[in-house]
């Protein structure tokens, strides 16, 4: 298969922008040849950028974009009224076909309702959720949805299921991916009324391999492979995995810290430790993919390095390579006629 | 003051139960004179346990209870059906106010509903919390609600963030606590229909300290001294503070065993270690009150060991010698008129 992607890469979104989105570009072509980026962004400052770098120059292509979308801007405002910036015209290669993917660190709002109202959803699909890979003991597994969607109804819950199946199947290669529903115990009649009335519907789904509902304090075993969730909970889980994570990692340094003999067995201890919890960081995934979408939009960390942004470009090979949106076509909505 | 607290415990609540329950209700009697405590279980056994232990007999009684409420049991209908079980009798002792106080590590279900059928809520509030301490960075935080009240209202929310706030000063002696309601982002337009609901009406309360929304990411940070969500949220945040603080931890104790120099490294942290991380621990704080009702409900983690039994005995007394139903009566009851 020598079929290129072509990756559209947001050069002036997120904390870290310019500088590690051109790295993390660069990184990931000369990763994988059969990728081609276009960095979206001020021309000048990109072209800074690259100027440090050696690589492919047919791999990496500038496209100016004058606008800039902040992230405290309202979105749908943004959207509509920012037609230069670098998110927008991002949005557009990929509407027009120009390019497969789009990778942001920015406004999450604005990738979010962008990619929405310009890449526009799957003809069947009803809400495109956001779906990270979360670290876990095992792996990884899928939260879906954790960001796109509030005040989910229960037939969106079932399609978030049935897309997060498909893509833990075929881009993490798990088989007969386990699927749960977040909920505060274990019990079928448990939960908020929206759990409730999205129970029965999963359970009757043959297309999925239900396992019923997982509580919160399971999620980091790895008890299940997919995730389904509105997207207020999923949020609150998403970032209280980062937030605990760090204060725990913050009080097992500065336990070191405490005494001359623990720090003497920090010393130590640290190499292994380190290779231990990278396995744990969500960073090592990449992005999160709004999936359901025609063409694939990925929203990475607004506090993204290089490593992020060049997994997420990587990601986007699979994606396309794995035919994923062919798919949800077929798995997703034809099987809800 | 030399007055007594007389607190009712689930002598047969919990997967440790009877041993630790009684184990820590003895050490709650021996490290303070002025508690009652009133055993409420099957009498031959706990008397055998109680047997293993020295103790001021006047501080003890056994009252027998002759059925148990198993986890599984739908709440509502065990409270009604099993009158002789130990969480309703040891309610009955609260209502009738030979007890100030009942703690159990049994059913969630059962002891939330029972306490609300039973010791009933004190007039005008609309829904009891059940408020769990969470540990942060900088001390604790007070998580209200995280489980007794799914579709929680606006109303509720804002009775909520009153009590937390007079529990935070009264018993946790914080000076003016910080109030946040769980949200999305930063930001006031963000959120879910009911925090878009709340959050001006939390903005509108003279009687707390209001500062605005907290992401997920934050709680662990101490930014807030009372973390105000509905209970689905809530119960999300408890359990996955658990979670991936036992998944964290393990990963940091396996990698140390990884090699030969880890190994002797970790021999070396792990008194340091140990005692940092404790900081850290949920079971340092005892049980989750149950605020709003006529007399104290603690609800303690299922997995109690004696330490959260005996923490939870002592958290009644400090309940009751700062009078905070008095103060709830006042300061959330009142202002609402």
């Amino acid at each position: 298969m020598d079929e290129i992607t072509r990756v559209a890469v947001d050069a002036m979104g997120g904390d870290n922008a310019p500088e590690e989105i051109v790295k993390g570009a660069v990184e990931a072509v000369n990763e994988n040849h059969k990728i081609k980026v276009y960095l979206v962004g001020k021309q000048a400052a990109v072209q800074e950028e690259l100027a440090k770098y050696t690589y492919d120059k047919g791999q990496i292509e500038v496209l100016h974009a004058d606008e800039i979308i902040e992230t405290a801007e309202p979105p749908v405002l943004a959207i509509r009224k920012k037609k230069e910036s670098s998110i927008v015209k991002a949005l557009h290669l990929v509407k027009e076909g120009t390019c497969d993917a789009f990778v942001s660190a920015g406004s999450s709002g604005a990738v979010l309702v962008g990619g929405q109202l310009i890449v526009g959803r799957i003809k069947g699909i009803e809400r495109p959720p956001l779906a990270p890979l979360i670290p876990t003991e095992t792996g990884c597994s899928l939260l879906i949805d954790c960001g796109a969607n509030v005040d989910a109804r229960p037939s969106h819950l079932v399609q978030f299921a049935k897309m997060g199946s498909v893509y833990m199947e075929s881009v993490m290669g798990v088989d007969k991916p386990k699927v749960a529903i977040v909920n505060i115990g274990a019990e079928e009649e448990k939960g908020n009324a929206l759990v409730k009335e999205t129970f029965p519907l999963l359970k009757n789904c043959p297309e999925i391999n239900f396992i019923g509902s997982i509580e919160a304090r399971d999620i980091p075993t790895g008890y299940a492979d997919v995730i389904v969730c509105e997207a207020f909970a999923g949020n609150i889980i998403l970032k209280l995995y980062e937030g605990v994570g760090a204060t725990l990692i913050k009080k097992v340094k500065a336990g070191m810290m405490t005494s001359l003999r623990s720090k003497i067995g920090a010393l130590l201890v640290k190499p292994a430790l380190k290779s231990t919890l990278k396995g744990f960081s969500l960073e090592e995934y990449g992005g999160a993919p709004l999936l359901g979408l025609n063409g694939l939009v990925v929203k990475t960390h607004g506090s993204s390095k290089s490593i992020e942004i060049k997994n997420s470009i990587l990601q986007c090979v699979t994606f396309k390579e794995q035919r994923i949106n062919k798919k949800i076509k077929e798995k997703v909505i034809l099987k809800d006629k």
